[in-house]
């Protein structure tokens, strides 16, 4: 497949960033260049010798700009094959055009400033993309630029190639064509379902990877990155380890979820999707900790997400290089803003696990989707903590809001129906101190949430074991517990409050809200209305 | 916004079902028929007159089909407002043509099959778009018609309104012929990606309907059908009841794939999108009761679906209308894919039930997706139930291949970790006996297995209390135990074992695989490996 020499150019750009530059240096290798309206006029105040388009198509620019390229002409140019073609065009006095330089007038920005339906309709091109699209079809023999930021890497090569394009270039840039066309498109199609009141939505991604599998080796598994989005997690750096797989990619936007809105140094431990452990606080070390003890058997193999830059300090928990093997913490991934120079140096003691440097903040969901058979169902994500916090007991809740608001935070995450008990630790730092979750019955979320507490205290308890079941219950009494939804029936308060919490926030609207305060206030139970329901599932 | 009388038109279609009839009607209003090779063909062979594009644009038809339609003139003819560009149009002697009937060569046949690069570049249309999208914009005066399946309601407008259409029409098929296009340039932009080895995704969803919220009443929900997908979700048919949410769509996917795959009478009690019901069994009533007490207090406000056509006997088990309302059973949806006039009168004693007509066997997912912050993982759908089931113990597994099957179905659909006990009952019923669901500790989902097995033994047990431990472990020592993943320790097969369960099968694949062997062989379990895992988060 051969380099074309670049003959003859068609320029149309609404964004006329470094045109300029770009016109010159295929003036130089003796280009003519054929250009239109605003285009034709920046090059020639530049001193660059153009042609008027109107010279090619033999046609006026008619009816206010909407005819200014469409054109036997020049369309021909483009699309006739230089080979098979070649004394048919001749016949036709067609000389090829080797190469469009086209943006299509960003129809998103019209759209974003709120035009009316004239104003949107006036603005869909019509020329631009059929020049586009005959260029890429033909891109055997041209070139096809849609994007200001390929202008440097088609200058260097016009350099280096004597004024040439090669096929790998001409093959590159056509699928760029053809998919800045289908955005394209696909922007206008929907913008005018929204106009008639109808709702469709078409989604693109692009640079999919595929991945050793799927959830299960026995499925093919991929991942793409979302055409427009910013920093996302498809662009996370992998400092050290193993490729990441299907699961760890889903677990770590639980992770980053879990920690980006913490304030305070912030860290959690994902398993299955769920938060097995979080903390938030002044030290990170501290924190870490905190969060591994939430549930420190499934913390093994887990994934870990910190919101702050991380230190030696705080990565040293994991004793890697213990020479007991027994003593080492294995995690599958750590997620961090930023490491230090020692802490990333230190991780790597660990030949597979995956050091990520992503920034939990940046990860921007525009909205959630779950993709059915032949369905999807959209929601906006859920991020809103609570409409207000409502005493609704005789008792005052005896907990900081700091601690409510993180506790919300960990609960938002668990899957449905969750039940996430939380405490301000004597130091200060908050923890999840054991959370139920993914139960078809609420109950049973709110016992494996109490019991996990009982073994995380039991774990850490130093004094006498007959004394531990008083220590529970203290411990429980200054905790909060936690639920995504209203509680239908009161016996989730009656088993609370045997366990020894004191302090209970859920949405409340349940047509059994009466019963259960009257149950809150016979057991001396301070409960709160936040108002907003979280399901996730 | 007024009617447009159709005078001229210009009919350029690949597949031309109905596209004489068509014609004729248009002719019968004295309308122009401009058209290209093959359709003027068909439509000359029937006796209409058709005018030689050539004759509009001027041009011949050149490069082997390439240049047919392009021109200033048709563009022109089409794109020009007939108000403000009216004298400007006269003057360049361009006369409007009303009507663009064209349907694009379907390059997704190309493509299918199996079309090397060049076939492909070469049925990319250009001029097809171009017109289509030109007399779209247009649409103030142009009508534009991309698909046959409107024919019938155009011709039905022509003969009502003396040859003309209506504003809304043009409006509804411009919208149409946008999304149409989008389609067909999504398709080749994801076409030349694949050609060079690279993966794009281009996913489309129309009709838009917003629910009444999302997952929580906070959230705005939206439920989109994917464009060209059959019978799908999005299709059923709500016999009765109120609108559906969001979660109980997402619910219904759940049910439906927890018994599309089940052979005799099957259904599944779903909550959370967990079935923490599932039976199957020769007799529908009786399959209702055992997946109804796989978690009796759960199945309360649950999601059931049926895979076979529902009878009365079945459904009253319900007792909607029990004089004593504590008796009756209140669930949110029944799916099934048919029901006898009594089954369908009954259901309506509850004025919410929804109750929807759908046959899970037309659930057909692609892939699944996840959407993340920019990013997508994309996966195939996990169908395959087992490798092989290979015995590692020395005892056989003792009970049926079926029932393994049917724990494979359910323990599939459980969120991981899953642990799913299953028992065939003295009937021949298969029954989802107990199930772990969502933990990220394997240990405690085994734990959540067995004791809602108790707990539903409990209830249906008859003898003496100080005899039930003895059932229990009798008739857990009849079940399976299936697991989602390998185990990693060998904890997981002493707290089975303890509780009399006597055969369990896992994928296998652990490092401490021979551990857990042997302990099985020291405590008399019965185990297989199936050589797939299933997580399922």
């Amino acid at each position: 497949m051969k380099n074309i020499k670049i003959n003859r150019a068609l320029i149309s750009v609404s964004d006329k960033t470094e045109i300029v530059e770009l016109a010159k240096v295929l003036r130089g290798f003796n280009c003519e260049i054929i250009s239109t309206g605003g285009t034709k006029k920046i090059l020639e105040e530049a001193g660059i010798k153009v042609t008027d388009i109107r010279e090619v198509t033999g046609n006026p620019e008619a009816f206010g700009g909407r005819m200014k390229t469409i054109s036997f002409n020049i369309e021909s140019a483009l699309l006739f094959d230089r080979e098979k073609d070649k004394q048919e065009a001749e016949k036709l006095n067609i000389k090829p055009i080797d190469i469009v330089v086209c943006n299509l007038y960003p129809f998103s920005k019209v759209k974003e400033s709120g035009a009316d339906l004239d104003t949107l309709i006036e603005n869909i091109d019509i020329g631009g993309p059929t020049m586009v699209r005959a260029a890429a079809k033909n891109f055997k023999y041209v070139t096809t630029i849609t994007d200001v930021s390929d202008y440097d890497a088609i200058i260097k090569e016009l350099q280096e190639n004597k004024g040439c394009i090669s096929y790998n270039s001409r093959f590159r840039l056509m699928r760029k064509a053809f998919n800045h066309t289908a955005d394209y498109v696909a922007l206008i199609s929907t913008t005018m379902d929204e106009q008639a009141g109808e709702r469709s939505l078409r989604l693109a991604f692009e640079d999919g990877k595929k991945l050793r599998y799927g959830e299960n080796s026995h499925q093919e598994g991929f991942f793409y990155k979302e055409i427009g989005a910013g920093n996302s997690l498809f662009d996370i750096k992998v400092l050290h380890g193993k490729e990441l797989s299907y699961n760890n990619i889903g677990d770590i936007q639980s992770a980053v979820d879990s920690v980006k809105n913490l304030k305070r140094f912030g860290c959690a431990v994902i398993k299955h999707n769920n938060p097995c452990g979080l903390a938030e606080g002044d030290n990170q070390r501290k924190v870490f900790e905190a969060a591994w003890n939430g549930d420190p058997i499934s913390a093994f193999g887990s994934i870990i997400a910190f919101n702050k830059p991380v230190d030696l300090n705080t990565v040293e928990f994991l004793n890697l290089n213990n020479e007991n093997k027994r003593m080492r913490k294995f995690v599958e991934v750590v997620i961090a803003p930023k490491y230090s120079e020692e802490a990333l140096e230190y991780l790597q003691f660990h030949k597979n696990l995956r050091v990520i440097e992503f920034d939990p903040k940046d990860s921007k969901q525009k909205f959630e989707i779950k993709y059915l058979a032949g369905s999807l169902l959209l929601q906006d994500c859920d991020e809103k903590l609570y409409e207000k916090i409502e005493k609704v007991t005789e008792k005052q809740l005896d907990c900081k809001k700091e601690l409510l608001e993180f506790g919300l935070i960990g609960m938002m995450q668990i899957k449905s129906n969750s039940i996430a008990i939380v405490r301000e630790m004597k130091n200060g730092n908050f923890q999840l101190l054991g959370m139920g979750a993914g139960q078809p019955n609420r109950l049973v979320s709110t016992k494996l949430a109490i019991e996990k507490s009982r073994e995380n205290l039991n774990n850490e308890f130093e004094g006498n074991p007959e004394d531990f079941d008083k220590y529970f219950t203290e411990e429980l009494g200054k905790a909060v517990l936690i639920s995504d939804a209203f509680f239908p029936f009161a016996d989730n308060v009656e088993l609370a409050a045997e366990a020894g919490i004191r302090n209970i926030i859920q949405p409340g609207g349940s047509i059994k809200d009466k019963t259960v305060k009257r149950k809150c206030n016979e057991l001396g139970v301070a409960m709160a209305f936040t108002g907003i329901r979280h399901f996730k599932h």
